[in-house]
């Protein structure tokens, strides 16, 4: 294990992350309504952290193997969820404890969404803006593992991902290529938010709340800057809004990276060309998980709005169309963000969203849950079975676009489907044991696994009723979700230790 | 499709079963408390049923395919479930609804021990000897099914259990080897139920509840002659008379078979030698299944008898023993019966013993669930997923004994998985839909798709507060369950039915 190569790395990230500690800084200034010498000093702080984490190690810069490559994803998660959390706890009048402190970081790290405070549009402008661009950051980040680390982990079955896919999974190193597409990938998150907080402006939010709602709105958060969340607006234009921009990045980023605009640099005859090519509709609808997606996602709306109709939830239709619609986009995708208490909607709809949301987004997009494309395999699988059994001398091939799947990954998929299921079981019994009731346990390991935020019972609005006990349960659920079960299951296992 | 030689078979199973009906009626002549009409009378209903059945097609004796296996195991249930309610809807004093017969019907036979009955103390013997004796039949069916029947259809992996395990699965005809088996495994369910009932007696049950509990017990259905279960009899001996068969009953019937005291014919020199053989301890032990079965269980009874005494749930440490040593047997492997609210029971334990009847009996056994030898396989896969992520290179095998697992089998068992994970989202939806609260309804699911019977919530004891709707859905569920999900469903396939 070259833990001084991971302890320098890590310096530098803290010390990084450590800037993202002024903006909210620079805002108390402006806005002259406290939290700035919270912000000022968790800077000093965290950019002291890192300088010692790196300094000691600066001349370690050796390549990383694969074994590695799953401490620093797990560090990276738990170390900046830990200094993200000094701000809240530094001593002012809004100061936190250190669990509430810690939760309220993770949650918005791991974009997730759950929250312990209430008042929050009472808060200081600079705490109400740095939850927001917690989540973002959280979701810049799990763009690049999802994307350009977990497929070279091979993390239940995204080698699907990788350029070569059948074959052994190789002890990859980790390349410098990580850096470039994490770079590309960060122009077109950038590029998204920007698009974004101006719709949110035009549709008459004020530019900071534009800004904040932009922030987990891509990356699938669910915070929001007020203790309303989205229901706070009373224009209908902005939760379809927000249903846009949740689906664009509900959908795989790999396929957006595919579909920008790029330029080519070609050399004819002796002399340099510039092309530039830019993806079609057809680069979406060709993938198969973004045709499920999107599938799933009208269907869900047809059920849940027909429903709210049948049952004349709102006295106004539109109501009934609005809600319905947000409702099911954000809980289906895990942002969580609310515009009407869903959890009283009548008859099976809190749960069927609470079910959609196991499904979740794409993979390699900022939502949470199994994955789409994963769902979309087990579903295959189950009906390929189905065939065999009907047809016991037929040969099936489950496919995925026109390539039949390597069982390499189906079965990395099923034992990702596997632990998914046993890891929820055994953190709802924890929730239990903490004091929480049965039914709220249940919506509480889906708020957390499926990094939703929102769940059932007295965790539907937030977790200021959950024990100190509860809160760590919570913050490690979502660790677990967000890192895709295995990423850190790995970790407690001995074998990996065993050099 | 042999649809006439199907009629046949299924006309010769209702005239048999029609004989069941007359142990009842001779029990209401000798205790001469009512209910003699109503047996006499669906006596001779369904040997007519049958009889009309058989005649028209009594020459048609084609051999059958899969296929119409899949079709005359389903009918076998539903058929058998629909005469067996007949005494129930016979117009007496004890008369019940259409949807109520058929659900007491169905939860009998299929073992699930559901029931919608309250006041069972003091119903004519008849009916409360006859609701025992469906689930005895049930079980012995389902034993016959399971080692005999699903093996050659290859559900949910269950060619595990075939001599020729690799290789494609044949379109197997439905051999006269099945009978021959049928009728060993039925000396050893009759062995065990003698068994069972002198031992309730022995304890202080009087014969007629003794050979009631040993029916259900041996089932493992769940049904009794009273309203309290076996929370009727203070004497603690007589749980742990039902602990020890209800585990015995949960081992796969294959390996009774196997230790099975057997006579063989050898020849030698020209002359007849006659041998006995029997199983030993090992035969048991050498079973992977067994071995985990045994592990779940003692592992279930530590930690709830632990919590109980922790919270000193019952004054008397040897009731805290006594009752959580028999509910988390009972519960666990599906059998149902109570000896006390379980659903009020301290912190996690109402949720863990609902858990652990997802896992149920063993493979082949009268139990429900998953079934053990699958969630073992599952677990297994897991851990290979883990060690493929630490070690890239690597090749990991799965086994089962000392044989590695066809991958045929393996992917069975995984769509097995997929599939009854979905059915329970659906089922449970359409539980809510018809009334049920969220929590009722996971509750109400468990209880029917894993053959358990008493659920959580509003069906905690008894399905008499769920309505009509509700109660048919359950019987679906209680099918589904019991015919391992995939014998059902491949009937709901277009493919199926098309030649
Ligand atoms: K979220
Ligand atoms: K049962």
């Amino acid at each position: 294990m070259q833990v001084r190569t991971i302890l320098r790395i890590l310096g530098l990230l803290v010390a990084l992350f450590s800037v993202t500690m002024l903006p909210p800084a620079v805002l108390a200034y402006f806005y002259q309504d406290g939290g700035g010498w919270a912000f000022l000093s968790a800077f000093i702080v965290s950019l002291l952290i890192g300088f010692f984490l790196w300094y000691p190690n600066r001349l370690f810069k050796r390549d990383l193997k694969t074994r590695e490559g799953f401490v620093i994803v797990v560090l990276f998660w738990v170390v900046l969820g830990t200094v993200g959390a000094i701000p809240f706890w530094m001593p002012d009048e809004h100061t936190l404890s250190f669990t509430d402190s810690m939760f309220e970081s993770f949650s918005g790290l791991t974009t997730t969404g759950a929250t312990i405070l209430v008042g929050i549009d009472e808060l200081p402008h600079a705490y109400r803006y740095y939850r927001q661009q917690l989540q973002w950051l959280g979701g810049m980040g799990i763009i690049v593992l999802a994307v350009a680390i977990l497929p070279l982990l091979g993390i239940g079955g995204m080698q699907l991902y990788r350029a070569e896919i059948p074959g052994p999974v190789k002890d990859a190193k980790m390349t410098p290529r990580i850096a470039d597409t994490a770079k590309q990938l960060w122009y077109i998150y950038l590029g998204l938010t920007i698009a974004c907080a101006a719709a949110y402006w035009f549709a008459g939010m004020t530019p900071f709340n534009a800004i904040g709602h932009a922030f987990s709105t891509v990356a699938i958060g669910g915070f929001s800057t007020h203790d309303a969340s989205m229901g706070y607006y009373d224009n209908p234009a902005i939760p379809m809004i927000g249903v846009l921009f949740l689906l664009i990045a509900a959908v795989n980023f790999s396929l957006h990276f595919a579909a920008f605009p790029r330029m080519h640099r070609k050399r004819v005859d002796g002399q340099t060309h510039y092309d530039w090519s830019i993806g079609s509709v057809q680069t979406y609808f060709r993938d198969p998980e973004f045709r499920a997606l999107i599938i799933i996602q009208f269907s869900l709306m047809v059920i849940v709005v027909s429903t709210l109709l049948f049952h004349q939830q709102f006295t106004n239709t539109l109501d009934n169309i609005v809600h319905g619609i947000f409702q099911a986009v954000s809980i289906s995708s895990t942002a969580g963000f609310t515009t009407a208490d869903y959890t009283v909607w009548p008859v099976f709809l809190p749960m069927i969203l609470i079910f959609a949301s196991f499904i979740g987004g794409s993979a390699g997009s900022t939502g949470g849950g199994l994955k789409v494309v994963r769902v979309l395999l087990l579903y295959r699988q189950g009906v390929r079975e189905m065939n065999r059994l009907i047809h016991p001398k037929g040969v099936f091939t489950v496919k995925y676009g026109k390539r039949p799947l390597p069982d390499r990954v189906v079965q990395a998929v099923w034992g990702f489907f596997a632990a998914y299921a046993l890891l929820f079981v055994i953190l709802m019994l924890l929730f239990i044991a903490t004091g929480l009731d049965d039914y709220s346990a249940f919506g509480a390991t889906a708020a957390t696994l499926n990094n939703l935020g929102p769940g059932l019972g007295v965790v539907g609005a937030n977790f200021t009723e959950v024990s100190m006990a509860g809160k760590w349960i919570a913050m490690l659920a979502m660790v677990f979700g967000r890192l895709e079960i295995f990423t850190l299951l790995v970790l407690f296992s001995p074998a990996f230790w065993k050099q």
